[in-house]
């Protein structure tokens, strides 16, 4: 029987959702349970993680209720540690293939996407920064992808590691949630969703979005909610 | 018969120097060769790395001589990709434990102390950033490290990961290399040298430093000149 696991995650978190999205995908049994990030209960950080972030698992151990961890169980946080420890976990479905150039291949797409991808979208909605970054990361991806299927052909941690940005942007975007000019996320992304230059992005965020493990772990009206809280458009003022 | 593998790497190079240590752990036959980072073949950035950066590697296809890489082997880069690859390739000796939360462990040692000390020591030797940010990361990788031996115990990636940052540093420090108030260097890298509360530390670098590994792959003369060079003290004006 496998050792428990209780995922401390947050619908927010792009890299709590890295870590949701490989557990479904695993096959192996979970708890879940919810952190306020604005509001962490008291007991989070000296019993689970010090550095009092998600994602977090507490693993093995008794079976406790997820807020009062046990002293027994093993507790490991960063999502890129967690996605690897999942496939450590789990072989059969293969979270990574065995290959070890495709496992190298599937690493490499991960730390190449997320910076890129992640860094372009956060700078277009949080700093206003020119979208152009967003086109140019989704070249690369498309550069890195294969002609069919996911990362590295069969789906992987890399896919997981790499969708919950994906989605986060589509969901601020097509609302217009950032700090850019009115108009300008919806005309990003109608860009990403129409250029025939973008078919195999369009294509791959089409498979990764049909994913089971996706629909049961993404929440967009949470995203809306925060997004229209924490990025708002500065007021222009009329001409008198 | 394993597959050819040619690394592209540099001394002056932390990262490359990751790859460079686990390699030689390894025990698999590899080809180095060693790229000019200021002036780089022009065959590099085309035939084995599109970034152009290293460390890199050219791994299986036939044995061509590595400033002629044949277009039928693997081109893969980034350090931590690289490290995991190798201790993927090689089981015996293994270069990562097999029991998955002592991979976490290892995981999360290379994710951690990576950027806090790496971030530190070059923020007071590059900006002359106050040195408490080294005690403080010192702090956390003793809290880190178990009673003894390496990151998880054996010898592991997690320790090649981290030796070049700290085998820098020390060059730097005792060499009194930096844009810091002279004697600044020596003065905090004798904190570290004689303060009983860093002894497990100091009991960890020297274990790191004591290996063969280490020993055939660090070039401190390259270090120390290309520092003299690269962070260079502004002058103070004697008062008149």
């Amino acid at each position: 029987m496998p050792e428990q696991i209780t995922l401390y995650t947050a619908k927010i978190c792009p890299w709590a959702h890295r870590a949701e999205i490989t557990l479904e995908e695993s096959g192996l049994p979970y708890k879940r349970y919810e952190i306020d990030l604005k509001n962490k209960p008291e007991w989070y950080a000296p019993k689970v993680n010090p550095a009092s972030k998600v994602p977090a698992i507490a693993y093995g151990g008794p079976d406790v209720s997820p807020d009062t961890p046990s002293p027994e169980s093993q507790k490991i946080a960063e999502s890129g540690v967690l996605i690897e420890l999942f496939a450590d976990l789990s072989s059969s479905p293969a979270l990574l293939p065995t290959d070890p150039v495709a496992r190298a291949r599937a690493r490499f797409f991960i730390e190449t996407v997320t910076p890129l991808f992640a860094g372009a979208y956060r700078g277009f909605i949080a700093r206003g920064e020119d979208p152009q970054a967003i086109f140019k990361a989704v070249e690369v991806i498309q550069g890195l992808l294969p002609a069919e299927g996911y990362a590295v052909g069969q789906w992987s941690i890399a896919d997981a590691a790499v969708t919950p940005f994906f989605a986060r942007a589509e969901v601020a975007l097509t609302n217009d949630l950032g700090v850019y000019e009115e108009g300008k996320g919806k005309a990003t992304w109608a860009v990403l969703e129409t250029d025939p230059k973008y078919a195999r992005f369009r294509k791959y965020l089409h498979d990764l979005k049909s994913r089971d493990s996706f629909k049961k772990t993404f929440h967009p009206e949470v995203i809306i909610n925060s997004y229209s809280k924490q990025y708002v458009r500065p007021v222009v003022q009329a001409h008198a």
